[in-house]
C-alpha cells in the first residue's frame, strides 16, 4: 500500500539515497557509511531540509561542528547513536531527540558504535549567512549562494 | 538511562504534554484528543518548531488548512493516520511522511480513525507574515507578532 502514496505524502523508501560529502578530499573518508534521503526536498519544501539518514556501524553523522545561523534537530528512528558534544558523550536510543541551537558554540556529531545500522531524522533550516565551525579540524564552511564553501580556518581555500 | 539525558539531548517523555487550541470557542471541540510535546522549544530552537504529537482515536491534527509562508513536515512515528487533502484520503502508517509547501492552496489535516493512539513528528518553520486559510470553515488566521489572530474569512473578529 505505502508505495502507492502520492504527494503530499511520501514513502521514504521511494526517495533516492545519496552518499558522500562536499568535504575537502582528505576529510571525505571521515564521512563514509552515511546515507541520506532528502525527504523535505522530495516533498517540495524550501524553508528547511529534512533528511532520513542512515549510519552504518562505525559511521559518523558529520565532522564535529556547529552552525552560526541555522538550527538543527535530530530524532532517532531506530538503532542507537553516541552524541558527542563538548560535555562528553551520551547514548541516544530510538525515540530520543537532540537539538543544536544556532550560534551555540558546542561542536556536535553522532557516532554509530553499534553493530547495526542507526537511522535518524535530521532537520535544519536555511537561514542565510550561515557559517560552520569545526572545532577539531583546520576547516571552516560558509554558505555562499547555493553551496558550502570549505576553507582552512584562516580563510585560505582548499 | 534515557531519562538522564542532558541538553542538547532530550527524552521526549520528559517534555510536558499540552492539549487545547487557540481556535475560537465554537471550534475547540474539533481539536480535542490532541496532545503536543514541543521538543524544539524544549531544545531551545527558534527557527522552526518540532512537536511530537499524539492523536487519540477520533482525534484530528487540526482543522483542514494551508499556510501562506510556512512549510510543514510530518513523519508518522507509530499508529496510523488518514491524510485528507483536496485530492482525497491516503492512509499513512508508521514511517511514512508528508509535506505541505508554503503557499500551496491544498487544505490538509490528519484524522485518527483507528482504535489506537497515533504519534507523529511535525515540523514547521516560523517565517514572518504567515497566514492560514481554512477552506472548510468561516475562519482565517494571521500570525501577529507572537500569536495567531483568528477572524472570520471577511476579517471581522470572533
Amino acid at each position: 500500500m505505502s508505495k502507492a502514496l502520492k504527494l503530499p505524502a511520501i514513502d521514504p523508501a521511494a526517495v533516492v539515497a545519496t552518499t558522500g560529502t562536499n568535504y575537502p578530499d582528505h576529510l571525505k573518508p571521515r564521512a563514509t557509511g552515511r546515507t541520506k534521503q532528502r525527504l523535505g526536498d522530495a516533498l517540495g519544501l524550501k524553508n528547511f531540509g529534512v533528511n532520513l539518514t542512515t549510519l552504518k556501524p562505525r559511521a559518523a553523522s558529520a565532522l564535529r561542528h556547529w552552525h552560526a545561523k541555522q538550527d538543527e534537530f535530530v530524532y532517532v528512528v531506530s538503532g542507537e547513536l553516541v552524541l558527542v558534544t563538548d560535555a562528553g558523550e551520551q547514548l541516544l536510543t530510538a525515540g530520543m531527540a537532540a537539538g543544536f541551537a544556532a550560534g551555540k558554540a558546542d561542536g556536535h556529531h553522532m557516532l554509530n558504535r553499534s553493530n547495526h545500522d542507526a537511522v535518524y531524522l535530521e532537520v535544519g533550516d536555511r537561514s542565510a549567512g550561515d557559517a560552520v565551525t569545526y572545532p577539531d579540524e583546520d576547516l571552516a564552511a560558509a554558505w555562499v549562494g547555493d553551496h558550502w564553501q570549505f576553507t582552512h580556518k584562516d580563510g585560505t581555500p582548499y
